[in-house]
């Protein structure tokens, strides 16, 4: 089980508004065996192989330069495990239940 | 309004499981004048000023230390801009309205 | 030309000096069409396509694996853009220029 | 001894060309007590205290706004550790060493 977090950013965009450019990438990483989660500040990526992370990253950054922006930033976070498999849900939930209040 | 996303991963700890150190910085991060919120992949702040993000980041890698983790690498994402006040929720919303399908 | 930026962390090793399994990280990315550089934080690459960053990013998630170790963390910047064909160096000196003295 | 590595992304520039806001957002982290070494993917700090670090981001992003641009992406890395101090020579080294070949 692999998770990962995109961040798009993209440059020599006119506007300071970056959602409808995101919101197309996020479009184009809906492939199959892909769950994502979108956060206000990236889009969490889980999946069985990090081989369909990277087939997402790349249909971001394609979209992003189809929409007509000649350059894009990206941040991929990737955390790639052996000895478990969790899902997001239990990846919050191993940090909840050693915090005194919940999160 | 800044919004910054803070990972920490320790290193040198005999375990691939993290999530005591992370809910133990993630304590330490709940201070006066910051919102946040965790995600499977780190933990998004939301503050009035960059100097309260940078507070939080340093109370979250001394606590690391102070557990007896000799080294801490931390990700830092900040997002400031000067042009928009918008929540945590509204950035959110900036890229769901323009989903063909929500989020 | 895409320019990208790869970290590497290891989880759960018990010692704090990640050395031997970066160094084993960066020459299992030293394939054909890649071009890249040792920083204090990081590899840099350079490459004609961004599908040879993901190659070189998925030889080093496998080989930090395959020497045992079971979580690793992974930060990927990409800087992609079709406008220009930019090497490493005219990307530092496209920044020097505009120093007032040099970097 | 920490070490940092910080990207600025400004965002709604109208250039894909960001060498000039660079140049100054770097100039304005020349200050007392931080090292600094300009690579294609960013620019590598060194200093005592995470306390240097972060005054040199906020010099950074105030820069960014101060030359106009209204929203501006971090992306810092901190590499703090209690055990050791290295300069950033001494950390390529100590991957160096490990190389089959030199890096």
């Amino acid at each position: 089980m692999v998770h990962a977090e995109i961040s798009v950013y993209p440059v020599g965009t006119d506007s300071t508004s970056l959602g409808f450019y995101i919101a197309k990438a996020i479009e184009s990483i809906d492939i199959n065996g892909i769950s994502y989660q979108v956060t206000p500040m990236g889009t969490i990526l889980e999946s069985g192989s990090v081989e369909k992370i990277f087939e997402a990253t790349r249909a971001a950054i394609e979209t992003i330069h189809r929409l007509g922006v000649k350059r894009v930033e990206v941040i991929l976070k990737i955390d790639s495990r052996t000895d478990k498999t969790q899902s997001m849900q239990q990846k919050v939930q191993s940090v909840d239940r050693y915090l005194s209040k919940g999160a």
